[in-house]
Order: C-alpha cells, then sequence, then structure tokens
C-alpha cells in the first residue's frame, strides 16, 4: 500500500456535516491501491460498544488518487471514528489520529468529529443548483429607455473602447425577460448597476442608487418582479473591494486627509492623498479611481453589510456576486454572510474567484465561485486541444476533491465572462468546438453560464472587445447555437441526475470524453466525441437509451458511433 | 519521486501571513525523496516581470514525509506561486494549481494567496510562549479562609470522592501567591470558580459570581492583583458547552416548559422537561445536571460573550480556558475570540480539545489546545516504554505539522490534569520516568504545565483521585521533584532557543533522544536518555558547551555519555 498517498482530515471537504445527524467522510488513497476501505464509528462518549462498521464507496478517481466516501450517523451526533484499509494483498491497515498502524486498535487514538453543531452545518442552496445563468453588462444588453443614456452614447453596435457607453439599460432588460424566459434561464447576474462613473460601473460612487443611466429602484423592482414572475432570479454585483474615489468617504479623505473621519477606511501610505501619484493601495496596480477598502474596519463593514440587506429587502433580489471577493478578508465575508442569511434564508453568496477557494468555501462564507478552473479545462480540451480525455477527466476529479459535494453542484461552470476573450473567438470561430462545450457545461456538475450574446454566436476578444453591443438583429444571430442552449435548458430541466447526481467516468480515449450522471434510480449516459473523425464509443451496455436531446429512443449494443465533433445525452433508466 | 506525497493547500498550516507582508509556505514531500524544493513568485498582478525564486528549508521529518518551509514577501501582499522541485536524479517538477507538471509553466495556474489581509493575520500571543502553566482545582490546592468553608466540608487530605469538599479557596491560592512566584511559574489556570453546587464547578448555577465557598469579586481581585505583581498571568474556565441545571434560564425552562422565554437557549426533546428522564441534550451521556447550551442562539451567545469580556474587564484576568470546546460551534468561537480580543487584544484563549483541532487554530478561534496528545507521547515513551526515540519523533513531527507555527509554541503541553490519572501513577512511582518527561516538557516546543500537587510527587489514579488535596506538610512533599521543576524554570527563562527554537533530531537511538533547538545565534542540544543503562550520544560536535540545569561546563568529544534515565540541557553557542 502508498501510506503517503493517504490522507484524511477532520475538517471540510474531508469531513463535514450533510444533515443534522449525518457526518460525510472522504478518504483519499492512491490509485487502484486498495482491495476496500471500511470506517468503524461510534459516538464519543460510548465507553461500552464495540465500533459499528461500514464499507466507503470509491467515488472519484483522478491520475494519481482514489476517493473514498460514504456518510455515517450516530444518534448523540458526537463522532469517534478509524478507519480500515484493506490492501490488493489483504494486508490490513488502520488510519487513525496518530497515522497509520497495522494493528487494529483496541482504544484507538480515533479522529473526532466532536458534536455536529448545527451552526456550522452548511445550508446548500437547492434553486441554485437547479439554475442556469444568464450574465448581463447592462450597458451593452439592450436599450430599453432612450430618455436615460447619458451624454456621448454610440450607437448600438459601434466599436467598443474602455470607455465608451452605449445606452443599454433595466428597461432593456425589463424588454428582454421573455427573450431570457424563452431561452430557458433561471437565474439572471447583472454586472454592477449602482451608481458609477465608469460604463462597467466597478468603481462605485453611491451603493444605495441604481446609476440613473440605467433606471432607478422602480426599474430595478419592475425588473426583479417580471423576473421572478418567470421564474428567473436575480443576482447583483457587490463591489466591496475597493469603492470608486467618488465614493463620499474616499472625497472627504481627499478633502480632508489625516483630519477625515474616513481616515480609516481606506489604506493611505501618506498625506495628503494624492490622486497622482496614487499613495493609497487601490485594486490591482495603482488604479487610482478604485481606492481598496478597509473591510475589517467596523464602521465600513457595518456599512457595506447594510447595503448588503438593503437591496434584498427593498427590492427582493436573490443573491449578491463578489468582486474581487478573494482580496477580502475571510471574517468580513463571515458577517456577510450571516447578513445576508439573515435578510433571505436562501440567499446565493458568489465569489469572484479565479483559483481554488477552499478557504471560502468550507460553509462559513460563499456558496459558490466563478469557476474560472472549469473555463480553462474547457480551453484546453476543447479550444485548444492541448489535453486529452483521460487529463480532463483527472483533472475535473482534482476540482471535484477539492470542495463539500453540495458546493460542487453550486459552482459557476462558465466558459467566459465581461473578464475574459469569448469562449468562440478562443475557439477562433469553429462553432463546433463551443457547441460541446456548451454540451460539457450542461452536462457536469456545477450550475451552466451563459454569457449574454454568447447564445447567439457573439464573437470578442479580451476586455474591452468582449463586451460589444448584443446583436439583436436576427439574421446576424446564430440561432443554430441559441437553440443548442435553449434544448440543453430543456433537458437539464428535465433530468435530476444532470443536476444532483454523481459523476462516473466510462471512457476516455484519446479526445473522447463518456461519462455517466447517476442520482437515485436515474442514469445519464453523456459522450462527448471531440475528434475530427467519427468515434466508436464501446460500451459494457444493451438495450435502448432515450435521447434527451434529440428526444428519440437510441440502441445501445455494446457500442454506440458518434459523429466528428458531436456529443449524445442519453437517459439509461 | 514519490507523486503522491506532495501536499500543499493556500490555507494554515501550509500559506498563512506571518507578518503584514510576510507569507509562510509549507510543502509535504515523500522523506528523503529530494534534492531541493524552490518557490517561483511575484506579485499577483505584476505582468511584466519575471518570477523570483528562493529555495524552501527542509524544516521537519516524520517516519513518512518531509516539510519545506519558507517566508517570502512581495510588496503589494498579493501573491502568486509556484513549486519546483528537484527528485535525486536531478529530475525537475513544478507543482500549481492543476497538479504535478514535469515541464516549468510559462504561464502557470499559479497557486494564489489573494491578498494578505491584517484581519485574518493571526496574532501571536508572546506572554502565553515564554511561560509556565500551574493548574490549580481550587477545592484540594489550600484553604486561606474557614468562614467560607461549605457544610460538610471533610478535614484536609481525607479520602476524595466526587462529592467531597474540602474547603480550598481563592484566599488560600492569595496565600501562596509566593510558592508559586518561588517554583518560578508564569501562568495560573484555575478550575471553574463560579457558584455551582459542585466541588468541581463545571455545572455552573452563575456566571457572574465567584461561588461564595471559594470568595467573591474582591477576592479574586487581590488574588489577580498579587499574581500581576509577581508577574503571574491568570487565566479562568469558561464552561460555555452547558450550564449547570440550576442556572436560571434552565429553571426556568424546567418550571414554564415551552412557555419559557428561554425554550431556545437548550436542546428539549419533548414537553416537560424531565430531569429524570433526562428528555433533553445535555454534557456527554445523560448528565442531567449539565443540560448542553444552545450557542448558536444570538441571546445565548450575546450572554456568554458578555459574561467572558465581565471578568477580563472587571477584574483584569488574561485569558479562557474553554471546556469542551469542541462541541460547540466553530462560529461562536469566532465571536468569542472577537469579544475576548476587544476587551484585551493579548488575551489567551486555550480550548480543551484532547484531539486534532486544526479546523479551531487556524487563527480565527483559539490560540491553543489543552495538548493531551502531547501526554499520550509522553505515557507511550517514558511510562509504558511502548513506543521507542524513532517512533516519538516521528509522532512529534506529525503534530508539528498540523498547526501553524506560531501555535505550537502556545500548545498546554501537559502530562496530566484534574481529568487524567496523575502522570506519577501512570509510572507506577517511578520518579525517574516522571523526570525525563518532565524534561521533555520543558525543552520541546510548546508551553510546560504542572497539575498542582506534581511538583511535590503526588500521585491519584483517575478522577476523582487525582483531585486529592494539595501536601502542604514538607516532610512529605517530594522536594527533588519540586527543585527539578524550579530549575527547568530558571534554565527555560534563561533560553530564547527552548521558547522560540526550531526542532532538530540529532538522536533516536532505541530509547535515547537527542535533538538541537536552535534560534537566530542561540542553539541548545537536549539529550534526555531513557534508557535503564548508560548511553553514549555519538556526536558530530566538539569543544565546550554549557550545561544550562547544571549550571557548569561540559565537554564535548565527539560524544557525550548520560547516566541511565538522565538528561542534558547543553547550550551550544
Amino acid at each position: 500500500m502508498n501510506k503517503h498517498a493517504i490522507h484524511h482530515i477532520t475538517e471540510a471537504p474531508y469531513a463535514y456535516g450533510t444533515g443534522e445527524k449525518s457526518l460525510h467522510l472522504k478518504l483519499r488513497t492512491a490509485k487502484d491501491d486498495l482491495k476496500s476501505v471500511a470506517v468503524y464509528f461510534k459516538d464519543r462518549y460510548d465507553w461500552e460498544n464495540e465500533f459499528d462498521s461500514i464499507e466507503l464507496k470509491k467515488a472519484n478517481t483522478s491520475d494519481l488518487f482514489d476517493y473514498y466516501e460514504i456518510d455515517i450517523e450516530v444518534e448523540e451526533k458526537r463522532f469517534r471514528y478509524f478507519f480500515e484499509l484493506v490492501d490488493l494483498e489483504d494486508n490490513k491497515y488502520y488510519l487513525n489520529e496518530r497515522g497509520l498502524v497495522d494493528k487494529k486498535p483496541s482504544n484507538p487514538n480515533a479522529f473526532q468529529f466532536p458534536f455536529l453543531c448545527k451552526a456550522d452545518l452548511y445550508k446548500e442552496v437547492e434553486w441554485a443548483q437547479e439554475g442556469v445563468v444568464y450574465q448581463i453588462f447592462p450597458d451593452r444588453f439592450y436599450n430599453g429607455d432612450k430618455n436615460n443614456d447619458p451624454k456621448g452614447t454610440l450607437p448600438w453596435g459601434g466599436k467598443v473602447t474602455p470607455e465608451t457607453m452605449f445606452g443599454g439599460d433595466l428597461q432593456g432588460i425589463i424588454n428582454k425577460v421573455d427573450y431570457l424566459s424563452d431561452l430557458g434561464v433561471s437565474i439572471l447576474y447583472m454586472t454592477p448597476i449602482f451608481k458609477s462613473r465608469s460604463n462597467h460601473k466597478y468603481d462605485t460612487t453611491n451603493y444605495y442608487e441604481i446609476d440613473p443611466q440605467f433606471g432607478d429602484n422602480e426599474t430595478l423592482r419592475e425588473l426583479v418582479k417580471k423576473c421572478h414572475d418567470n421564474g428567473i432570479k436575480v443576482v447583483l454585483d457587490a463591489v466591496y473591494n475597493h469603492s470608486g474615489s467618488d465614493f463620499f468617504a474616499f472625497e472627504d479623505l481627499v478633502e480632508k486627509g489625516e483630519k477625515s473621519k474616513y481616515k480609516d477606511w481606506y489604506f493611505v501610505d501618506s498625506y495628503p492623498v494624492d490622486m497622482e501619484e496614487v499613495n493609497y493601495v487601490t485594486f490591482a496596480n495603482k488604479v487610482s479611481r478604485m481606492p481598496k477598502l478597509n473591510t475589517s474596519n467596523p464602521e465600513v463593514r457595518d456599512y457595506l453589510l447594510k447595503v448588503s440587506k438593503y437591496w434584498i429587502e427593498e427590492i427582493g433580489i436573490d443573491g449578491w456576486r463578489l468582486d474581487v471577493c478573494d482580496e477580502v478578508d475571510h471574517a468580513f465575508w463571515r458577517d456577510f454572510k450571516k447578513a445576508v442569511k439573515e435578510s433571505k434564508d436562501d440567499g446565493f453568496i458568489i465569489g469572484e474567484i479565479m483559483h481554488e477557494s477552499n478557504s471560502f468555501l468550507k460553509g462559513d462564507q460563499l456558496d459558490s465561485i466563478m469557476n474560472y478552473p472549469f473555463r480553462e479545462c474547457c480551453l484546453d480540451f476543447f479550444a485548444r486541444k492541448a489535453i486529452n480525455a483521460d487529463e480532463l477527466d483527472h483533472i475535473l476529479a482534482e476540482s471535484r476533491a477539492l470542495y463539500m459535494n453540495s458546493v460542487n453542484r453550486q459552482l459557476l461552470n462558465l466558459i467566459d465572462s465581461h473578464d475574459t476573450a469569448r469562449f468562440l473567438t478562443e475557439c477562433e470561430g469553429d462553432k463546433d468546438k463551443m457547441k460541446l462545450a456548451i454540451a460539457l457545461q450542461y452536462t457536469y456538475i456545477g450550475i451552466p453560464y451563459i454569457y449574454y450574446g454568447d447564445e447567439i454566436g457573439m464573437e470578442g476578444k479580451n476586455d474591452p472587445d468582449c463586451r460589444r453591443c448584443m446583436i439583436w438583429d436576427k439574421e446576424k444571430q446564430d440561432l443554430d447555437i441559441f437553440n443548442l442552449y435553449k434544448s440543453l435548458n430543456d433537458v437539464r430541466k428535465k433530468s435530476k441526475a444532470l443536476v444532483y447526481g454523481d459523476y462516473t467516468n466510462v471512457c476516455k480515449d484519446g479526445m473522447a470524453l463518456g461519462f455517466i450522471r447517476s442520482y437515485k434510480d436515474e442514469k445519464v449516459l453523456v459522450l462527448i466525441n471531440n475528434n475530427e473523425d467519427k468515434y466508436e464509443y464501446l460500451l459494457d451496455m444493451n438495450g435502448l437509451a432515450y435521447d434527451l436531446y434529440e428526444n428519440k429512443k437510441q440502441a445501445i449494443d455494446g457500442k454506440i458511433v458518434l459523429e466528428p465533433m458531436s456529443f449524445k445525452i442519453l437517459k439509461l433508466s
């Protein structure tokens, strides 16, 4: 047995509550190295009875590791446990707090999960897991009210620069809710809509005011109502890492210097505050218009938490996406979570974190992140063909191992956003490649995500080019892609397995990927042939399946042949 | 290279701030498997410069693993980094977010520590690290005021049972502060002193009242003042997992049932509350007098936090030891930390957790725990001789790997307490064994800990026998052990290396242990010969050292011979 590979810790994602009495355990071993893994467990104050035992299931496999998992229960929610590992030669090892021993411990230094406290139990957001996100950059989606167009508004469809404005607004989105509804999305995420000087509005002037070029509270209220009436939840963008330099507190600081009562709202190196020299901490590298907020100052914290509660309670929004989330302190996000869930107990909290985020995703801070590592996989496998199906499968396996299963189902699996080149552009316009990436988005664990315009084949290089005006001229829209999204939204609505199911790989041969998502009695087979040629999947299955995408029966006789660059989603049971 | 052994995560204890700009990194590898490990790092927004690089140092080694560590700094506190691993055949591997790759990544999926937020930076408690704890069970230490003796007080030194009381009190401790001072301890920890019906007082009746059998606020104030005047800090015991059944809130609940406004202060299964049947959650197994408090109820939380602040602000105590800490929710302890540090920014927070406690010790909750795993090691190595020096060294190495280095220096390294048999009894009265364990306590990383009476050779089996009355009759005291403690307290006060130094093993041959603690220019060699025979330590050193314990020079000529069951503490530089 490979002893170095064995890993278990007594916290998420290796040990965490999945119910008020149910403890989820995970143990990592070297790949294909063991015959079985069992856990011995009992109440931590039980000095009389023998340990119960139950076998773990192999739930996940990467290139190096197998991950075994199980849920266990004890009446009093106080757990004591150790693992028994049986290797391929039937040798037994035991893992407890002190590490590996080769004799079954009579009085083990058992692992302890001392009490499954309800307060620490992570409550997943099921509506989000079942959803599909549509992201809008409001200035570029649709101009529904010419009266609020800012000075210098350019004609729709003009060339985008970091400064250009095109008049898109909330009324525009209201006018297009039917469009979103027809497409089948269920979560609308808008980049910032609060007052700010820029077109992107990531430099907030006033957290309590809708930017007049977008509308006002009443427009937002109407938008949220229309969305809710159409089964669409609304998520706003909270920019708390920094404010705009024309935010009242920073303006006061610039004016009054050290005497300002907002001195501790920012990080100033010297006085007077100098916006040319930028002698204060900002977002990124000396972006003078975005001074970094001191979120550990209780005044700042309270101010921002009030903002967060205000928009939920006043307008009824359903969640927040948190800009530059990972540069703000964990302590702030813990308070933020409390505040948000107090206002709406299933409010959805999404961090903008482009990297591994375990320290934010143990249940006490965020519900989800913008899953950029998923985009990286799609770029590598589909757009660049730089990794094969085996490598993709392994990277995804290690990603799943990072977080609690509930959190994995909530990650926003994007392929692009307002901060990246568009996926179709990364595919150099090859729509077949993009279609396969979309198929993976809709069939893999996590929330599918559409960046406005992707659904009609828009292109665009990095910011600002990826923020072009939405194309509404049907002649110029790619309705093929639109219909793909629409159909996949229907497929996903019909399949619990695609939302809640486990993932098991069944094929990773060159560029051919195949996996099964299974939930309770439902099994869905997903085949993605990322080859320029036909591919014959050899499968240990026979009989009739149902093609959820094509809406027809499909015979499987030990094999299925897929056309070049195509996919199938087959319901097996 | 053993790829399965490689481990790094972007949170404590593998990545954490050690200063406002300084990030501590740790990487685990298989033992003796690599030639070198380096980290490549730069600012996360630096798109122009090459990565800086620096080699990590091998800081710790267990039976399976090596742990490499380093501190890195970037000006803007926003880190991007990846590791370069060179194996014994000079093959290079790179570790980034996606795992191991064998080519140096040009645009790596680097690990990110996005911003070193001051609010998340763990502030260590230096006074605690330099301290020595003395634990007192107040009813059994010294009777300084006969007037407050409870009814039925037994004569000092009588047989102890779970119910017996002997009249020890705060005045008794005040009278003995000089004794503590002479012994050389610097942190006094008393088990609970708040009003309660029991002798141990773990069933609190009133969190705001000193038990009248111990004294009152004025007596405590005097005790704290006298301690402070003698350089001794005072830590009280907070019992927040449960209250006594005669605490006002539980009494109200018993009386008024479902109509009680304290209904949500506890976990009641059915009404009326039945203390015979025990239809409510308690500490351990149906201990009717200890109903478990609902610490996630904001009313309960606020009540207990006020208590915590009150005793710091009113009397000036220096810290809290938290009973049954691990069965209370993490959310509560996060709030507790904020409250305590608000009242006293270097207040010391110690959890009673007998097991691996990483989820409590990342900096947002506790400063320390009662280190029972250390006791287990001492029992196994010294008392039972069940493990050898090699095994001991490996277990200690893995323990050190669990926590931040600052936290390791703060763990309360006890060999016994009011909840265990006394160490001398575990040694079947063999004082030589106990003396070696004490030597390890004083020379290993962490805070030495004396349970009252250990210093004069008291014995006692498990609770209640380990809670016998302190022996004050000099004739019956073992002054030899007393002088050992006293001398070791002197030694530790003179050596920064014994407090802050790294640990490097230099000998683990059978039952002979040798290690060096080094801090800046200071190196201290510790030799512990746990053999019944003489042992000759072969050392790669020559010249004169200084024996800190014997206060004399010691020649080292490539070897030192130690008498059976003896130790040496030698200052090398």
